[in-house]
Formats: structure tokens, C-alpha cells, sequence
């Protein structure tokens, strides 16, 4: 057996797992498809390309894909709204692609994405214009390539957890996105932590980790019992 | 002016600065010291060593010193005992300095630091015995060095959100902890973000983030106004 | 003379070349395939691409080909069964092409491979379903991408040999296999070893070095005198 | 609690756990040593520097010490001699720490260890000198700084298992045994494995491991009931 | 001869060399420092620690030592006041030895340097503070360890030349100030250079030969003729 | 909003934005293109290929293109000239692309750009012949490639301000101008500053920068009021 | 201009420039083809494809090209034989393309290079089979990648220098070639030095200075008066 | 036995073995002192400490040591003069340690060292004040640190062989000499070979090889027969 879906996901952590598209074969993702329609387990893929989201949607009646992002999802209806409200922020416009993975995630599992783009520290007064209400949100996540200098301004201004989103975009010594994840990793602003670069799922779902009470104690999802 | 204490800090993050005291020469601390006593400002040092804590203590009266973790803070009574809940895991005995530091910070902040050490993936069964305990924290913190494994796995089994504190025990490739963080980055774990190598105040300050509304909206630190 | 088969390989380690492709040209392989077909020497080839393949089978005749792993190998029939069992275990279901290269390998040469696939420690129950039944083998491959942390966590459980795999899938920081490879060289766990990324070959025929005895001392090919 | 001695470990893995001594405080390993003392569980303790050496030997009078390889290890006589004998090789005489750590180990379980010491590939026909005897060995670790390159060729000679101990001898780039690390992984030779830098204990374990079956099925260890 | 004095280098660049004492025997510097002290050639030293400025100062008897930069200078007055002023900017306090480094050589070469020392991003209130009075400034020099973000912002709110100045303090990742140093390489905000780690002295001297106009046609240094 | 263009720039800077292409979408572009085309804003566009060239002079009809360098830029015809003079000189003529960016930049912002190309130090007459036109330049840029030796020699014999403009021309340890960045950072040549790899239009507006009296006191664009 | 043929490279290293192809515009190259024609000075490209062959061949006559090495060189008779004769030895078929680059430089030179291909350390019986005609040459090339452990045995078993010329095959942490140009660099083998990865071009001409008196003292180009 | 002289190497390589002392117990270079004192075998000692010099001395009578290069050798007088001529030239004043070891070196083995110290690119003309008499060497040996760009520059205007020795001299990331080496490798400059960091021996060793010729055919050591 190639592959073994994590059903029990939802329960041990609150959110059902996110599949991870690339490098899976249309044979691999056309099961996962079925077991998920069967099950009307609500689901979301990432890094899908189009060829991927049309077998699955061949499939899948009820899915959506959102082509900046790379998202796709069920639409089963079974998740409902929560209250939690995620702040997703980016430094320039070519960080948008993984700012919108996370966001999509946020929206997915039913918790609110306020976005805010291009706002990077080469023009730190586009930042201040909205800071204000950057700080109204529970969680706040700032994806930044190049120097990755955003999020520890961010960091310093705010008093919620700050989720730093290091990404690929930059050339010569940015290294598709290491000197930025480097150099989050060093901010001295308080409360700021870091997650893989371009991984605007993770930054996602550990934003909804921190913000777990207001997501009504795991019950937006419908399980089976343990 | 060499130093400029960032005394609004606790009105911006909901916590005062931590003085890291590592580079620091002691006549810069002497008069750290000398500010934050004139103001009664309740406020942690790390990476303090033992000369740093006799020059620090000779000014300041109320003072305590934790060798292990060396993080020294005022006890001048101006913060309250909050409701937050962290779990501070470590994977081998040589990586409780570290953990302790995070511990110490959150305890200073006046939320509950449970310990849970030596419980490496080595013999995974000693994490099993501890879980029960774990997943009643608000968040977790877990610290490892070497190959990093153990957030990986802890963050695949609770649904709070966990903090990778990679610390610099290992050797070889382990490279001063640079192996850890990389894996813990790599997780394919949901709900894990990280911070620095050996930076257990860093995780401390972000889960005193994430669990911001159950610290009573910044009301423990006294404040002057704005 | 540009190629060089080391015929003499058989009787020095108890198993023939196997003809890694990449980077061959078409003239070097066909040069390759007439030795061997002339040979009746039974042989394995790597990293075959498609039109590699066919090539190779213009001339080999008893030949075949397994896509997935990109490993093919004549059918000449010198090559006995033997008592050996090694389990091939994989994190990820994107690691099972590294994974079964592995064990495509130990068949080709007479062993038997036991395969458990995808059950990684973001849902570490998968593993302990299967976990008795890897015991039962008597060498352990694990295939693992991004952190690298399963091999750590099956050799901690297990007292065969373990070895290591990293595998080139994952993305930033996982750089293409070198975080789990650190990762698992910087394991606590006693009994675990490492091979290159992506190295599936380089597994299996450590796994069949460690089980010599059970391979009927090198009896099994049938070979010129010295 | 800081200390968790894995006690488990023998019925699991065949060996109990070896202690790394580096980076433990007196207090830990005094705990460590009371702990072995009351069990009377066979251990060896690795990396011990002669304080610790002179720490522990006040706890347990039936103790041993290796200053070359800084290896100590309980005398209490309940690990019995089996079959299974590993040849050791060094590249050069600097090398020799690590290569006797590995030695230390697999003598202390119970196996023969057969020492060919500064056979390095500068000088080739001193390896060839000792070939005859290091192909009599179940298993073969190598131990190499500098180039790394002593693996790869006693690999392409013997049919055994090799496992490639790199260590942390030499300068420049060599970088404290990376080159060395990197080179074996990288080698073509089959049936070679590799260990983290100077991890001589890693090294001796696997090689047991490897020859699990010639160890009597773990009955050398007397084990409390599960 | 081991020690060739390049004292035709203030013909050709305006200012005369400085002496780079780290790993300079004290034979060495006594010899470059009576060929100085002969020329009556007024010279700056560079990491000089106490030993080498009682050997240099034993034959010059016009000297000076900063104990902080570990910058000495003789003092022969060949060398002019001129107009330009460089702004010296630092993140942290434990980063004032470089900016000072940077500032003594500037001021020494007859130039004005103003300090605004310890005004890092996590606290981004005290940068504007001091801003207005930055921008007076023909060059700036920013000195940064840790993230190294506080020379992008200042690059983005400036017209003049900014000049980072990545500093070695930090911890983990900060790898000894090589993440600053590449994460200010890649910073987006226009007009920002860099110089090696710690190398105050060569960002003092690029701010100089940026101001060359205002240092009067390089005739504040006696030249012989050429 | 997905980009927020920084009109303010040339207030706070001297120059308008450069709009970077990599990364960013043809819908993106148009955008910004439209933008600018409403307000007249001479504005340089560099990283564009011919596809992106095809959109942007879509919507402004004045628009010229540069295919060596990639820059294009509009003609509205409000930047003035200046009497900055700037070197541009490259060591080999792959760099040639880099070197022109930054010419391209320096001309469209109404500075003079004094072209060098293929002085490299493999053939150092080559550089000798043209130096004294050299010296008449306000600032030098030095782009180089593999061994990045050039901008240290050039350094070494001139008095303005030296850019050293590191490309990604080269193989093997090379790293796409990682050695040429490390080597121009290493020089020990007084006056030496660095950008990122392949960053010609850093490098430009740097030198912009360090001449800034020399363009008329920002006065030669148009601006509308604060 | 361009670009700036070093025509005066024959008298002063002994043989003229070698046109280094990749990277070159068909524009610069037929450029360089025309002033080579005119002069008839005999010359060789490195890293030439087919498509750059055609045009240089468009230009010159009297034109050779090996697909193999992608070495191409000119035919116009100026260049001698001499007696000098190097070895170039390959440890994999898949190095042959580097080191057959090797071979065609120092052909073209009029040096003669003896092959000895696929004699790599898996199979090390196959190098001490051509050791005795190895022996017999003025210097010795051996261009391996993977471990780049080939060279060091050489250099252990031959009196002449010997240039390790790394390859970039291999997969993993080969990484490129680099791991084989560490391990070279890291040899205890007395009389190796390396060239940077695959640059063929760097060993043949390194040898050819290293035998320079056996070249006739420089007399084999025709050379114009200084 | 822990360590084996390579007796056999001056037959081999011409040239006899040179000990490494550095990681070697003093038991070890007792062992090794009392060895060439019995065979009375001309011997050279690299990386040797004051202490080992006294303990090596003591054993043999006829010793000389140099501390700058920390070179010791045996005089027992069997090595005669031979005609060979290399040139040994450092960048800066820091450098000289490691030029002098190979001076050193190729003085032991009878050749003639011409020395050229302190001639680095940041004052070039230093250099062309030398380069008639550097012409003059059979071999070049350029030492230097921080960019590495001496030896690009020396290889440039020579004709023979030059040999880069990249020493550690450097700060920030000039990382011990990494950069350094990386540069030499990536030289355009024909004819230019490198070393590992610090390997003065290992440049000395080569540049004999070279001119093995002029070394008299290997007769200059008195062997036994083999």
C-alpha cells in the first residue's frame, strides 16, 4: 500500500491533513481523491498544478483551485466559521503566491484571512498606513524573501505571535529564500517564530494552533469517534 | 549613547525587554541596572554569567540567579500570576539548560512552565509515559539537539501549538544545532514553527504570544501611560 | 578503452556491478549491454530512463524494466533465491520511488523485501501498526525525506541494523535530501547507518553485505574461476 | 525529573544504553551511576573526560577506563563473550581515538575486535599488507580524517558490511571531518555505510547490530522479566 | 624582507594605510612602527590589543589607543580637518566596538563622524527619533549583527549612501554576522553597499573615498613627491 | 491590494522605484504600468524579458528596451542631465550583462556611464591601458565574476569609491558568484564596496547615491508635494 | 568594446588563450572567430556546442570540433609537437567528457595525452593493471567525481605531480563536484594539487606550464616581436 | 601497532615522508624519532609544537627547528643540493608561517627557496617591483589569504607552473581561508593549481614533483634496495 491518508488527522490535531501535491503521481493523488470522496472527508491540497486539479476535480464534484495560491479544496460543507481572524502580510508583490497559500488554508478551515501586500521595509511608510490594523488580528504572519527583514519590524510593533514566512523570491546570495529564513530566525523582536520557506500551509496551520480556543474546541469538524 | 532601554516595550509586546547580557560589558549593564531600578521595572537577563549577576545584584537588591539556565531577573512584585499554561519538553539531559531558560522566562511572566525532560525519540516510549500531561498545556515548547527529531513527533500527537527550540548539543555534523533547526523546519508535522538555536527566550516570548488572552489583555505589568 | 566493466566484482563482494545510468551515454550502455548479453552475466541497471531502456533491451533480450524505481535487470536466471529479509520502509509516499529502488535491488540479487510505505511520524500511529512486522526482518531500509526523523525513530524500536535513506524529496531548507541526511547521521538512536541521497542501490546492497551468511556464501551466481 | 535512564533498552535493541558523557553535569551522572549501581546493569559510558572517569568510579568501585578512546565502562560481569568479530581500521595514527572508541564498544558487548591501525591510501600497500586478515571479519569499520577516501577502497575489496567512521582529524577544508563524512557517503564501492564524525559508538553498535544473530539472540544481557 | 610598508598609498587613494595588527608578530609591528615613526607618516592601527599598543607606543612616543574599537593612532598633526561627516549608525549595543572601529578611523583621517548607537528594529520608535538628525549626514554608515534588517531600513528612508556594516555578534544561526552580512547583500532598498564582517575599517574607508570631494583633493595628507 | 508602487520614492531618495520583473505576473506588470503611465513618473524596469517589454509598452508608448542588460525604461522626458560621471568596467565579457544594467541605470537617471569591459586580471595590460581613464570617474563599478579578483586590484590603484559588482558568470566552486561576492567582501584594497550577485541596478544607484551633490540636490524630478 | 583578445598570452605563458565558449553571444563569438582568422593564430574553444561551432566554423576555414570534450580548435599548422606526455586517467565513463577535455588541450598544444579511462577505487584492480604506463609519463591528470577518492591513491603509488581534476557527476551530497574537489584538496597523498571542477581546460594547461622545458622554451608558437 | 612509518616513499614519490605532528600523542613521535634515528632516514616535521621538539630532539641529536613555519628536521646530511628553483611568494605579512613551510620544505629536499613576501594586490606595484626575479623560478608558490587574489594575478604574467596556497589568515567570511581557496580555484588565469589551506608542505611537495627532472632523478635520497 503506497499510501496511507491520515484520517485520523482532524482529531489528534483539530484540522484534517492538507495534502501536499507535488512530487505525488496522478496515480497516487487519484486515490487519495477517492478515499477522501467516500469518506466526504472536507480536504485541502497544496502545490497543485492545474493537471493535478483536473484529475482530482474528476473525481471530486464539489472543488474549487485557486491558481496563485496553488490551493484546492472540497467544498463539502462540513467546516464551519469560527471567530479567529489571521493577519496575512508581504513584503513585495512576488511574495504574494505564498502569502495566498496560507491565507487560503486560514479560510479553509473557517477562520478569517485579512491581507495586506507589498508593504516591505524598502518603503516602511506603506507599512505603517496599515499597522493599525494589522494589530487588531490574533495572529499575524509576514512572508518576505530577499533579506527577510519585514517580520522583524512587524515583530516589533505588534503584540500577538508573529509567524515569520521566509520565501523563495530573491537571486544571488538570497538563495531562494535562506538568507530571509536566516535572517527571521536571528530577529532580536520578541514573539516572532519561523516556518520552512515557502510554506504558507504550515505558517497556516500553526497560526489556527495558536488561536485553538476560538476555534471552538476542535468541534468544526465532524469525526467519527475515537 | 550606547544604550537605549526600550522601556515601552511592555505597552507594544505585553512584556518587558529581556536584557541578553552575552557581548555586554559590564559597565553598559552596571547602568541597564541602575535605569531599571530607578524605574521599578520588572525585567529578566540571560545568558547572564555568574561576574554579570555579582555586578547586576550590587545595584539592584531584589534579584535572583537560576545557574543552570542563567537567566537572572528583579523581584520587585509588579507582575501577576496569569492563567497560561506552556509544556516545556526536552529531548536528552544536555539539552535542559535551554528548555529551562524558556522555563524560567515563562514563569517570570508570571504563566506555568511544565517540565517534561529527557524524553528523546531514542526510547520514544518515555514520551508516550508524559503525553497525557502534554496535551494539557496551552502550548508547547520542545527542545532538542542532535538530529531535532522530537517536535517532529510531539507535533504530530497534540493539537496545541508546538515551538522547535533546536539547541547546539551534538557534535559532528550536527553542526552546533544547525542539524536540528534544519529538521525541525522540515517537519511535516502541523503546527510547528521555530525559533534560534539556544534561543529558549525567544520560544518563552512566543508562547507568551500565542497565549495573549489568557494573560488578562497585558494588565500584569504596570504601566505608565503612553 | 573509455568503459571498464568490473566483471571481477561478484566474487570480491558476492554480487555483480550494477550499471548506474545516468550520465551515460547511449554508445557507453550498448558497449555495457553486449558485454554482459555475451557474458550470460545476470545484471542490474539504475536511474534508467525510458529510452535508456530501450536500448539496453535491443540487445538484452531477457530483460525487464520497473518504471516507478527506474531499476532494470536481465532475466538470465543464474541467480538463486535466498533466506534473507530485509523491510523497506518509507516516510512519505513521495519517498517510495528511493524506497523501492532499494527494493528492486534485494530481489534482483535473491532476497526478500517486505514493504511498508507512508507511514511517517506526522501520524506516528501508521508506524506502530506495522511495527511487529518489521521487526521480524533482518535489516531494516527507511526511506525519508524533508526531516529525516523516522529512521531515528524505528531504529530507537527495533534491534536489527537500520539503514538510513535520505531521499531528495521536500523543499527550502530540506535542500534536496541534506537535512534529512544530517538529520539521520545525527541520530541518538544506536544502530542506525547512512547512505548517499536518493541512494536506493547503495542500500540495498548494504542490507545484503549485512546478511552475507544468509546469502548462501556468494553461492548464488555462478562464476568464473579466478 | 532531568535524568531518564532508558533501562528498556537491552530487551529492545540487545545492548544497553552507552552513556555520552560530554555536555552532562557531575550531578547527572552521579544520578546516571547510582541508578547502574543499584541495578547492576552492565554500561559503558563514552566521551568521559577523567573527572567524570573519577566521578562515576566513586559510585561503582567495579569500573574501568580507556584514556585513548575516553571510554569507561562497569565491571559486573554480566555480558558474556560471543562469536561475532569486527575489524577495526584506521587511515592514519591520529585517527586512532575514534577508531578505539568503536573497539572499546564491541569488546565491552561481548565480540572480538581485530585493530589495523594507519593503513591510509597515501601508503596503499600497507592496507594490502593486512587485506588477507581484515576479509576474515563479519563486519569492517573504517575509521578516516582528512579525504575520507580508506572506506572506498577497503570497501571495493571485502564482501562484508563496511561502515564508514569519518573523524575530525585534519585542517583547511577538511572542516573538522565534513570531507570526510561527505566522501564516503559519496563512494561507488558497495556495502558501504556511514556514521556521524568520530562517532566511534555508532560505528560499534551498528556493527553489532549487523551481526545480530552471531550475538545468541540478546541473551548476553541478563534482563529483568518485560 | 617580510614587511613592505605601502606608504605610497595616500598619492594613490588620500589616505594612508592602516595596519591591520591581528596576527602581526610584535617584531613585525615594531619595525612598521619605527619606519612610521622615521617617515613621521601619520598612521592609524588597527585590532590592536594592549600588548601591541605598549610595543608600537615603546617607539612612538605621539600615540593614542581606544580600548573599545582597539583603534591606535599616532599623532603627528600631518593630517587636516575637512567638512565631510559620516552618520555611524548601530543596531545593538553589543555592536558599538565595530560602528566605533569605523568612527575613530573617520575621525582620525580628519572627518566628522556622529554616533547613534543602539537604535535596532525591535524597538524602531528610537530610529526615528534620531532620523532627521541621520539624514544630515553625506555617507551612513549602519553597523548590525543578529538579522541585520536596520541597515535596510535606513536605506529605504535616506537619499545618501548607506554603507552596512554586518557585526559578528549573535548566536546560532547568526553564524558570526554572516547572516547580517547577507541578508543586507540583499536588501530591496536603493543605495546600500556592504563591507566584510567587523570590518570597520573599511567601511569608514569607502565612506571617505564616497566624500573625496569634501576631503579637498586629498591634500590634508604631506606627500613626498612622487 | 496585490502592489502598492512606492511614488514617494524620489522625495525620500533622489530617484524613483526601479521595478524589478522576475516573479511578478503580466497582470501585475500592466497594473503598474498603467499606474505609472497616469502619473508621467520616469520610471527604469530591469529582469525583463521580451514577453514583459511586450506588455508594458502596450500601455506606454514611450518606452525604450535594452535586450543585453534586459533594463527598459520610459521617455516622458523628466529626468535632467547631470555631470556625475560613473566607470562601469567588467573583468571578462559574460559579465557584460551585469555591467550593463547597471550603465543602463546610471544613463536613465541622467549620469554618465564610461564603459571597460573585458579587463579581467588573466590578462592585467588590458586593465593598465585603460586606467587613467578610469581615475577621472566619480565613483568606479568593477563587475567580475569566478574569482571576483578585479574590483580588489582596481581598488588598489584608484582613489574614488570602488562597487564591486559580483556576477554569476562561472562553473563548479564558482557557485553562480558566490566566490566573486566572498572575494570582493575578503579584499584587502582600501575603498571597496559590495552589492548582491548580478545586482546592477544596486550597484547604479549606490554610486548615485555616493555622488549625490553632484545631481543637483534631487532637484531633476519632477515631484509633486509632500 | 566588448571584448579584448589577449593576443599577447603566447609570449607570456607559453601558449595562447583558450576561448571559453559558454556564455558567449554567437555575436561575441564571431568576433573573436574573426580577429583569431586574421592573425592565423592557432586556437582552441572550450565548452563549445554544436550551434557555436557552426558560426566560429562559418568564419574559419581550417576548423576542428570534438563532441565528446565539446573542444574545438583551429587548423592552421603554427603549433609543433613536442616530447612532453601526460596521463590522463578517469575513475568513472561518466568523467570521460573532462578529462577528455584535458586530453584535446594538450593534444592541441602539441604535448601527447595518454588515456586511461573507467580505473576508479570500486574496482581497484583495474587501476594497478595501467599503473606501470601511468608511471611512465611527465605529469599525471586524474579526473574522478563522486568521493574523488581516485587521486589520492595515484599520488600515493607515482613519482610525478599529479592534477586532480574534480568532475560534477554524481547525485546527493556529491553536490556537483564538490565533495570530489574537497576530498582531493584534502589528500595526505604528497604531490596532488586540483584544479576547480570539470575544468579540463585549468589541468591541461597547469601540466603544460609544470613541463615547460620540455615545450622548447616557448618556441613552438610564432610569436611577433614584444 | 598504532603507527606505521612509510619507509617505502622515497622510492616511490623521491621524496621521503614529512610528519604531520600535529593530533599526535608524544608516545606516537617518540615511537616515530626512535624509528628514523635507527634507519638514520633524512626526515622533515610539519605543525610541530615547541614541546614535541623537545621531545623529538631528545631522541635525535642531529635536529633543527624553525618557529615561524614550526618546520623540524632531521640533518643526518644524506640529501644532497639539486638545481631546481622555486619562488615562494606571500600577500601580506600574516601569510609568511605558511609561505615559510614550504620554504622550509623545498629546502630540506635540497632545492633552492627565493622568498617574496608582503607583494599583495592593494599595492600592486610591490609586485611588478619583484616579478623580473620571480620569472626566473622553475615553480611559483603564492601565498595569501582574505580575497586569494594574489595568485590570479602572479599566474597571469608568469610562464611557469604556479602553485596557490590559500592560508587562514581572514576574518568574517573570509571563514579561515575559504575564501581564499574558492577564489584560486575559480582563476581564469592558465597554469594556476591549488592546495589545501595551510598545506605549505603539500605546495612545497608538489613544486618538487614538478621539477622532478632537475631533481636528479631521484638519487638525492639514499635508499635501501627494495
Amino acid at each position: 500500500m503506497e499510501v496511507r491518508l491520515d484520517t485520523d488527522r482532524s482529531k489528534r490535531k483539530g484540522f484534517s491533513e492538507v495534502i501536499f501535491c507535488e512530487g505525488k503521481s496522478d496515480k497516487q493523488l487519484l486515490r487519495i481523491a477517492e478515499e477522501i470522496n467516500a469518506q466526504r472527508l472536507d480536504t485541502a491540497f497544496s502545490r497543485m498544478d492545474e493537471t493535478q486539479f483536473a484529475a482530482v476535480s474528476s473525481v471530486i464534484k464539489e472543488f474549487r483551485y485557486d491558481p496563485v495560491s496553488r490551493v484546492g479544496n472540497t467544498l463539502f460543507g462540513t467546516i464551519d466559521k469560527n471567530s479567529a481572524e489571521v493577519a496575512v502580510v508581504s513584503a513585495g508583490s512576488t511574495d504574494v503566491p505564498a502569502a495566498e497559500e496560507a491565507a487560503q488554508i486560514i479560510e479553509f478551515f473557517g477562520s478569517k484571512a485579512e491581507r495586506f501586500y507589498d508593504v516591505g521595509v524598502a518603503g516602511i511608510h506603506r507599512l505603517f498606513n496599515v499597522l493599525p490594523d494589522i494589530k487588531k488580528a490574533d495572529v499575524v504572519i509576514v512572508a518576505a524573501g530577499m533579506d527577510g527583514a519585514l517580520p522583524s519590524v512587524v515583530s516589533g510593533l505588534v503584540s500577538s505571535l508573529v509567524i515569520g514566512l521566509p520565501t523563495s523570491v530573491g537571486y544571488g546570495i538570497a538563495e531562494n529564500g535562506k538568507t530571509a529564513l536566516r535572517s527571521m530566525l536571528c530577529s532580536c523582536s520578541p514573539g516572532l517564530v519561523v516556518v520552512n520557506i515557502d510554506n504558507g500551509v504550515g505558517a497556516a496551520l500553526s497560526a489556527l494552533a495558536a488561536v485553538k480556543p476560538k476555534r471552538a474546541d476542535f468541534s468544526n469538524v465532524n469525526l467519527p469517534d475515537e
